[in-house]
């Protein structure tokens, strides 16, 4: 197969500019991998092939003559079905909504489009992104490229796009992050994704779970990607009073590879010193790294950090189920059962407890803000073990027992609740070949610094070049 | 008695730097009110006396010196009971905190202080704010200084701050507006109240009732003590994160008594149209001196009206109850029946109806922005009716019955939810010498502009002038 799918995106850029490759070449080895693939990961829902190929060619087109879309021309990316595209079916990965065709593109979508990205395709998920695991009952359930013969989850709810991404069907995507749906994906596949700071991009067009907690962001094989990502998707949206009308920076400007100075806080309590001993030393060896190129790491705690899963649950719940209670009545036998079970749960949190919640929210990230207060990013790893096999019901971790989905987005989830931007990306591999990832975390819309620590990490290590034993 | 208790704070302040007249002096007929009238009006729950004239002296001395504190130095204004006061008790209201003795001064009542205000008392209100009728079980009901023989109600929950301020026996007040708590005794005692935008005063060290339609601002004769009190109270405060970092103007620049090309959208569907035929004509005419004036007026709609009750009542509910349970279970006999009454109806409130009720508020704002987008502010009555007797439970408004609670409210809780300035005061009085209250509203942050409205018109009509047949 063609070597070209793994290529970064800003890879393929520049080598399209200097006419190298073309727009058409790289779509299509992308659907011949998807086609040689996809068959077992199941990562998508939807392919777009011929539409895809009609916008590479008038990219080729573009580009022969000189001209440029924007700083994404040519460029393959695939879209979480709960992305709306005008014309093309979104599902949520619901059986609900299987046969919705939306009239218009997302804003994120059509700033996409705009930038000059080739849609190839609706990407898997946990239904209506409700679960980290990613499973999913109508559309196939998404298998991780690192372990797809031991069915092994490539976590959620964007697992399709985690495990596309991860096994070079595309070169990014898009992805939400409502509890860790960026970044519990990114970890388990080895990729990189972004959940940028609340009101950073616009969610009008993109179907809901809980409005406070729900982000959307880009997922890539590198954070550069995600900057070039990042950068075409973000900024105010009238059609979402939640966007920030805070200006756009050019974030690929702010990667320099430099990090000298920077002062890095490494979560040890809660985080490093819960996570699984493999985890837990590759973070610690990921801030040596750091510190060897310039870095200033010292030890952080957060606070409050017991209150955020009676909080989160709360918010989450009760969000959710205002939005689907209209379906929960009437199309209840439709959901999948964890999905159902999870909504029907949601109906026991009272206004009171809604209330308490987002108070007990400020908290959290006031706790954050005060980490950072002299500090510039911090480092967690993103998950506290590698990807599970789905029949793993329960993980024990340093003698402490969990169950699957709760150990999951126990280090993603205070992101959510505080909204600061938050980078997952690989930091090294178990002995078994399974990815391990890292989180870092910054301050409200600087992702710039957040970028550019992801992105001198990745300058320095190789991890994220490593490519999954598949196809 | 002495016509010092009359003056407004502007002039009390000119006159004081001129040495016509001393802090002493106007503090001590401040307090000579208080002891012949508020027997009757009930409108203290503490009054300060020796503490008032020590800081009166201080004042003095300040004064001779050449000295001054600030803006507000040697004035004397009243506290509704449930901004905390260092060493002195703050009630709310309440017989559950009638012991209750704050170690600390509320951020917005260290500022007045610090401006050089002088606290003379506490002032009476609603037990705990939750009640537009002002009634009080504990301390006694305060009554209306227009018409204190018929018992009418003063209008509430800031409705000792009303009637004191009406009765002169202080120059100004602080009151608190969840659904129109300042406005509602502005409109029913005949003089100016403002509630700011939300995030403009610090809420920290104010009991809260509803976190999210919670406003504190000043009552007083005239927009131009309003003014002054708002430039001393506003601003940003690390205590309250839902405070604006935006810059605090000085208020009283603002009053130029100029409102030519001013644009007036006057709200009759729903408001206007909605009140009593004598309260609907003073309003009428009110835009006609405005226009007059040099004014553009025309007349705008606000859509979403009719969501407003049912979101206001789960917001305002489930958030009392998130503060409240905890006496609920253990002290229910403390309450005042109605308010109690009103908590028991607050478990009914479900986390999905909170969530709806937020996201249903974001189209109110949004009506109200659309409303303002080429405006500057809006005019409507500030309550349908004036001061009932505190023995009427329904009035019939143009042939529509309606509880008197319900009636007090509506016009003013669209900006609750909202989150708008709007300023309440007097436009007209009844045959039967009831003062009739208008409220103007304008965009986030610009209480510059609705209080200069509000002076221009003070400046043109002399119904604030008019005094209650009390003392």
């Amino acid at each position: 197969m063609s070597e070209l799918v793994w290529k970064s995106a800003t890879d393929l850029r520049r080598m399209m500019a200097a006419k190298e490759v073309s727009p058409v070449e790289v779509v299509r080895a992308c659907l011949d991998r998807i086609g040689a693939l996809d068959g077992t990961l199941h990562a998508f829902i939807t392919v777009c092939a011929d539409a895809a190929l009609d916008a590479a060619k008038a990219a080729e087109t573009r580009l022969v003559s000189g001209e440029t879309a924007g700083r994404l021309d040519g460029i393959p990316i695939g879209l979480k079905d709960l992305c709306d595209t005008g014309g093309v079916k979104t599902t949520g990965g619901s059986k609900i909504l299987a046969d919705r065709v939306p009239a218009a593109d997302a804003t994120l979508v059509r700033r996409l489009k705009d930038a000059g990205a080739i849609m190839i395709g609706k990407l898997n998920m946990h239904e209506f992104a409700y679960g980290p695991q990613g499973l999913n009952a109508h559309y196939g359930t998404t298998w991780n490229p690192w372990d797809a013969e031991t069915h092994r989850i490539p976590g959620g709810s964007s697992s399709g796009t985690g495990a596309a991404v991860a096994a070079a069907l595309c070169a990014g995507g898009t992805g939400s992050d409502t509890g860790g749906s960026i970044r519990i994906p990114a970890s388990l596949c080895g990729i990189t994704g972004l959940k940028p700071t609340y009101g950073r991009v616009s969610r009008a067009g993109v179907l809901p779970l809980s409005w406070t907690m729900d982000h959307v962001g880009p997922m890539a094989r590198t954070a550069a990607d995600c900057a070039l990502m990042l950068g075409a998707m973000a900024g105010y949206d009238p059609a979402d009073a939640t966007t920030s009308v805070l200006p756009v920076p050019d974030y690929t400007v702010a990667l320099t590879g430099e990090v000298k100075g920077l002062r890095v806080g490494l979560l040890r309590a809660g985080f490093v010193g819960a996570a699984a001993p493999e985890v837990a030393s590759a973070v610690e060896r990921a801030a040596k790294t750091l510190e060897s190129l310039g870095a200033k790491v010292d030890e952080v705690a957060l606070e409050h950090l017991d209150v955020v899963p009676a909080a989160s649950f709360a918010i989450v719940a009760a969000e959710a189920l205002a939005y689907h209670s209209r379906w929960l009545r009437t199309r209840a036998d439709d959901y999948q059962p964890d999905v159902r079970e999870r909504l029907r749960l949601s109906v026991l949190v009272t206004g009171e407890d809604y209330v308490r919640a987002q108070q007990v929210r400020a908290w959290v990230r006031d706790a954050v803000d005060e980490a950072l207060r002299h500090r510039d990013v911090l480092l967690a790893p993103s998950t506290p073990i590698v990807a599970p096999r789905v029949d793993e019901a329960d993980v024990d971790i340093r003698g402490r027992r969990s169950d699957v989905r709760s150990a999951l987005i126990r280090f993603t989830r205070p992101f959510n609740l505080s909204g600061h931007p938050a980078c997952a990306l690989p930091c090294g591999f178990t002995d078994s070949g399974l990815p391990i990832g890292m989180q870092i975390a910054g301050r409200p819309f600087d992702e710039a610094t957040v970028l550019r620590a992801a992105d001198a990490y990745q300058q320095a290590t190789d991890w994220h070049t490593r490519r999954p034993p598949v196809g």
